[in-house]
This record gives structure tokens, C-alpha cells and sequence, in this order.
């Protein structure tokens, strides 16, 4: 099992009572709530909130062994995984190793625009955001200042749409009073689009329902509009440069490179083509979950939203158990419960099919979804009590800057 | 102003009514509550719980502006503070930076022991430990896996108390059945000590309990004993070798260099010996304030403590304002109300002078005397669930490693 996220932890939890041996390698020690991941970047939360320790997630299933190392190299026809110094011999591999954000072959953009995937994204993106207003106040040429208060979220997907809103409630209301130099409700904050509208994913409706959101909460919206160029000191969106030092970058998806290892046919995001059953055609003994698996459906191709990566995980353990009783492993077939997203502050777009939301019932839907299903109940607890506190207040609790090498 | 720990806030709380130009410099965005420090060191609170932002402390404030930056030089001659590349002319200054820690010239120790007296510091103590454990499960060698399970802390004060005793809790207890490969509550856990006794500023009663409390909860407690060396290997105890992998550091302190530059006599530890009015005695316009100043009260040297920090942070604003006020500034006189040092679960030391308490019900009174000294009422309550899950099952919360450059 390559990868500790919801697809991963999927298949060791659905194998909790197979006789078998297992050994989960993630690179880091810990399970991340990734819906959440963007409170952590806009220091709604601390990390520990929205992330466990593998290890303690698992404590109880003893036919598993959890190896923290990241794997180098898969020989799918020696059967072994390379981690580091080790390697690893296997019967049956399961990858899910999901995606990382893409820059359409300009990966000197990252160092600028950073994107938002891990914890460690997310804490250089928190730190980004407060330096940037830190930065603006000691600042004494104007156009200056201006810069360090201009921001721009580079796509509108949900992570972007997310950072956006946020970005607006900090510089308007979280931040308000708190310097002498400068009124951080002036900062702008611009979310730019390449495509026709916000959240494609959702029907058009609610696009334009999250647009007027964003709107409302102080965000420019830009669509239709492409990054050209980004350096130091700001974007060209088409042919127009704008100044702003803080450029978060939510656009692509790139598919872990281990998926090229594996002797499939990948798709133009690099994601693996699955065979029906989820296991890779040339080699039935390897199987691909969550976001690195590209699987079309009845209803078109199975989103990379953490539901799908969760009924992936669970469909390869069956499969697994299936295999080993002589079986034969069945079709994935992807339930569709919903989209959720949200904008900002009492502000969120549902799409359930039967059931479309935007605005505070849709916040409030949003809100309960993802406490529900935040693993512990410290977690969710901590969390609740964090959020309350912020409605109030429109304080943040994790509003913290560090500068270190090792860092959490 | 310069330093917004707990003498420096106090300073700057003190003066919110005075008619003043309040400026405060500070090296980080955030005040830490540093008697819980250990306790993000050891996992179990999460930084935004012991730590606030300065401008959120100080926003109703109107006459403070905070600047985040630190200070390199002082010129008491032209009254100028130098920090980056600014420099800020001063009327009166307070200097409040306190200490750091002290290698006794062995300075080359500091990457192999470090240190805790910041959240950076507390970050990378965590991460070590953690990764002391996954070392030690990936291993094959005995003799390496055993020196991934030794911990060695040197240093018998509060700290290192604090340290070894929540070590000692986390080998044996939270980390108990994790692991397939190691049994982590085999660790060794150290704590050495070169003076007669642990905790010596507590009555030797208090002492021996302490050291029967650690005993109890698993930690090797060898007094007398001086550190001659330490290496990635570990550390030499008199002419002992001990192979320890994670060796940390609360042995010495020593003031921070910038007391060096106010002309004033310094002790041995480098501390600012002031006035009793706590001004510099050739500068009456330069007040220092916390751990950096050398105080002697009626009962002795004021210790380095929060509470002194505190009530020196608050003298010095009336001595400015008395100053303002043509009035002549005060002595100094430090109020001792008690010392308290909590050893691990349910263990912990109180010396009030009149009350002396050791185990449980010691443990209870510094539980809630820390609780409610912690700043903010949210902190409080998140801390309290943090602190009432980990009685009852032992976990906690913060055991996330991460690595990068920028944290938190």
C-alpha cells in the first residue's frame, strides 16, 4: 500500500480482517484531512486538527505495518517497491500516491505561486499570507505597500474559490484594527480563471451563485482570463501585469509520478487508466485508488473529491479479498453523493443532484458535512470550538509565523 | 520596546492609558505562553494554543505599533535602535529579550542537543522524538535501534523535569502498541543532572519527590553528574558513553548578546544588572525588564520566571509614567507567590511557601493555574479538551512531523 490518504486508508481499513500482512508507506507520519487543508493555509486551524498520526488511526489493526519513507522506484515485474535504502517485496500493490498541482510546464512559477497539497504547503502559504500584510506595514513606498496588499488565486476550482473567500474575511474583517500603517481592507484580493466560469464542476447556477459570493465578500473575480507570467513581484494575467507579491497557485493537477512506473496507459493529467475492477490491465496484482486512478463511469469520469477516493479504497480491498478467495474482482462503480464547496464566510454552494444550495443554508450544510467526517472526535471537537470562536469573533486561532527547518 | 514575552507585554499593558508613542519590536509575530512550551515540544498541545499574535493581544491598543523585526544594534548615545535595515529613535527604551540557552562554551553542541526556549525550537524537539521512534521501527541494527529509543536530557530544572517525565509518558504510554517492529516502552529516558539535586530552587523535600515522581514514571534520574561531550551519538557523562540518538538541552542559560550593548555591568550569565528602579544606571532612560535583568531582591536573586517577568513588565510602565509625570521612579520589589513544576501525569511539585504540595494534587493545582493563566479564553478551553483527552486516553494531539522551510 503506497500512500496514507483517504484512498490508502481506505484499503488497509477494508482489510482489517483479512488474514493478511500489510505495510503502509506514506512520506509523512500522518493522515491529512484535505477539504480542510486550505484552514490550515489561512490560519483558521491548527494542523494538528485536521491531521492524525497513521500510526494512531491504525494502532488497532495489527496486520498492519506502517513505514514512514517515500518510494523511489516500483520493478513491477521483480514485484518489489523501493523506499529509500530498503525495498519491499509484494504480492498485491496498491498506489495511491494522488496528484500534486501542475504549472503547465512553467515549473519556475512554484517557487512564486505556490500550491496547496500537504502541510507543509499549507504552512508556507500561512506564513506567505501574514508576512505579506507584516511586510506591507514596514513599508514605506506606496506602490510598495500596494503590492504586499494585492493577492491573486491562480484558478477556480474549489481550492481556489476557498482560498479566495478567505483571503477577503482576513484582509476585511480578521485583520481590521490590528495595524497602524496600513487598513488591510484595502488589500485586493483577485481570483483568476482561465475558463468560462467558478467551479466548473457545479452547474452553472451555483457557478454564478458562488461568483456573486465572492463578490459580495470583496473578491474580484477574473474568468475567462489566462495566467501568463509570474515572478517576484506579480502576475501578467493575459496581457495585463499586476503587482502583488502573495500569488497562490490552485490551477492544475499533475499525477504522482509513481503512476508512470506501472506500465500503464496514463491519461493527459498523468493519472492511470484502470482496467473496470481498478487493477492495472498488464498486471492484475496492481491496483490504483483515489485521485491517481482515471475512471470513467456511467455518469462520466469519477471526480478526485475525497468520497471518491474513500469508495476507491474500499472497492480494492473487496477486490483484494475477492482475488485471494478465488474470486473474481467486480467492477468500481462510483456513487455520486455531491458536491460541496465553499466560498468564504456563511457563504457555500451544495450540488446533490436532487438538491442545489448556495449561501448560508449551503454554509451551514457545508459545515456539518465536514465536521461529521473529520476522523476522532478531539478533532472534530477542537475544530467546532475553533470555528464558533471565529464566527464570533472573525478572529483565527493558528495566526502564528515560524521560521525553522523542521516545522508542524 | 523590545521583546513581547511576558515582561514586554507587560510594559506595554501598563501604559494603554499614557498619552505615548508606543513602538514594540519583536523578532516574531506571536507572544508564546512559554511555561507551556514543553508541552508543544512533546505533542501535546498544538502552537496556536499556546501562542497569540502580538497585534491581536495589543489591537484595542491604539498607542502601540508593533514592528516584526529584530533588533541587531543599540547606540545609547544617539538614542537609535537599529533592526533590518530601518532604524527607530528613541525617547525611553525597554529592553525585554531574556534568555537563551547556554552550551558553556560548547557551542558545537547546540546541533545535537537543542535547546527550548521558542516555537521553533518546540517544532524541532517535536519532530526529532517523533522521528527518533520511526528511526528506530525502520532499523535492522540492535545497537542502533536501542540508541533510537535512548533519551538523554540534561539539565535538572523545570524544564528538563518536564521533558524527561512527558518522555517518559509518551514511550510508555502513547505510543504503546503502535509500533509492529520495536517495543517503544523499552526506551531509555535520561536525565542527567550536575548540581546535588533536580529542581534546586524548590526545598529539598520537593526535590526528592520530584525525583521519586520521575523514578516512578520510568525515567533514569543520575545526579551529580556532568556532561563532557556530545556528539549525533550521543553524549558523554563523565567518562561514561551513553549512545542516544535525541539528546535535549536545559542545562544553562545565557542572556541574550543585545544586553551587551546598554553599558551596564552584566552577571556571569550576561544578565543586565539594573538599578533598583530596574533602569540602567548610566542610562536612567533605558529601562530592562524580564530574564535579561539581574535583580536582587530582599530574598535573593528574583528567578526567571513568568511571574517576575510579569510584575517587572508592570513596574517599569509606572516608573515611566512617574518619570513623565516628574516623579521620581520606585524601587523595584518582587512579589514570590510560589514555584511550581510539573514532572508528568498526575505528577507535579508546589512550593508556596506557606503550602507545599507534591504528586496529584499538585498536579491539579498547576493544571489549573496554567489553564488560567494561558491568554485568551479560547485558548484556554481548547487546551482544557486537549489536556482532558490525553488524561483519559493517554494521546496527543500534536504528533505531526513536517518538514520545510516555513512552519508552524
Amino acid at each position: 500500500m503506497i500512500g496514507g490518504g483517504f484512498a490508502g486508508l481506505g484499503v488497509v481499513r477494508g482489510l482489517r480482517h483479512a488474514a493478511l500482512d500489510l505495510l503502509l508507506i506514506d512520506r509523512t507520519n500522518h493522515h491529512v484531512f484535505q477539504p480542510l487543508l486550505y484552514q490550515v493555509a489561512t490560519a483558521g486551524l491548527a494542523a494538528p486538527s485536521i491531521a492524525a498520526p497513521l500510526r494512531r488511526i491504525l494502532r488497532q489493526q495489527a496486520n498492519v505495518t506502517v513505514y514512514l519513507g517515500e518510494v523511489s522506484a516500483i520493478d513491477v515485474s521483480a514485484r518489489r517497491v523501493h523506499a529509500g535504502e530498503r525495498s519491499f517485496e509484494y504480492d498485491y500493490l496498491v498506489v495511491a500516491t494522488g496528484t500534486r498541482h501542475a504549472y503547465f510546464g512553467h515549473d519556475e512559477w512554484a517557487q512564486h505561486a505556490p500550491g496547496l497539497k500537504s502541510l507543509e504547503d499549507a504552512f508556507g502559504i500561512r506564513a506567505r499570507i501574514l508576512d505579506a500584510f507584516e511586510q506591507a506595514e514596514m513599508s514605506d513606498d506606496q506602490a510598495q505597500r500596494a503590492a504586499w496588499l494585492s493577492f491573486v488565486v491562480v484558478g477556480g476550482g474549489p481550492t481556489g474559490v476557498e482560498l479566495a473567500g478567505t483571503l477577503a474575511e482576513i484582509a476585511h474583517h480578521t485583520l481590521r484594527q490590528e495595524f497602524r500603517r496600513i487598513d488591510p481592507t484595502r488589500s485586493r484580493v483577485r481570483l483568476v480563471e482561465a475558463g468560462p466560469r467558478v467551479l466548473p464542476a457545479f452547474p452553472a447556477s451555483l457557478s454564478a451563485a458562488a461568483q456573486r459570493q465572492l463578490a459580495h465578500l470583496g473578491v474580484e473575480v477574473s474568468i475567462g482570463r489566462a495566467i501568463t507570467a509570474v515572478d517576484a513581484h506579480g502576475v501578467r494575467i493575459g496581457d495585463e501585469f499586476m503587482a502583488a507579491r502573495t500569488v497562490l497557485w490552485a490551477a492544475g493537477v499533475a499525477a504522482s509520478p509513481l503512476g508512470r512506473q506501472l506500465g500503464a496507459e496514463l491519461d493527459r493529467a498523468g493519472r492511470v487508466q484502470v482496467a473496470t475492477d481498478l487493477s492495472v490491465p498488464a498486471h492484475p496484482e496492481i491496483f490504483v485508488a483515489g485521485d491517481l486512478a482515471s475512471v470513467t463511469g456511467a455518469a462520466g469520469a469519477v471526480p478526485g473529491i475525497a468520497p471518491a477516493a474513500k469508495q476507491m479504497g474500499r472497492h480494492v480491498a473487496r477486490n483484494l479479498q475477492a482475488r485471494l478467495a478465488g474470486r473474481a474482482s467486480a467492477a468500481f462503480r462510483y456513487r455520486h453523493y455531491g458536491l460541496l464547496a465553499t466560498v468564504g464566510r456563511m457563504a457555500a454552494v451544495v450540488d446533490m443532484g436532487w438538491l442545489r444550495l448556495s449561501g448560508l443554508l449551503a454554509w451551514w450544510f457545508w459545515l456539518l458535512a465536514h465536521i461529521y467526517f473529520l476522523i476522532g472526535f478531539r478533532n472534530r471537537l477542537v475544530v467546532l470550538i475553533d470555528w464558533a470562536s471565529a464566527y464570533f469573533t472573525y478572529e483565527r486561532g493558528a495566526r502564528i509565523i515560524v521560521r525553522s527547518d523542521q516545522s508542524g
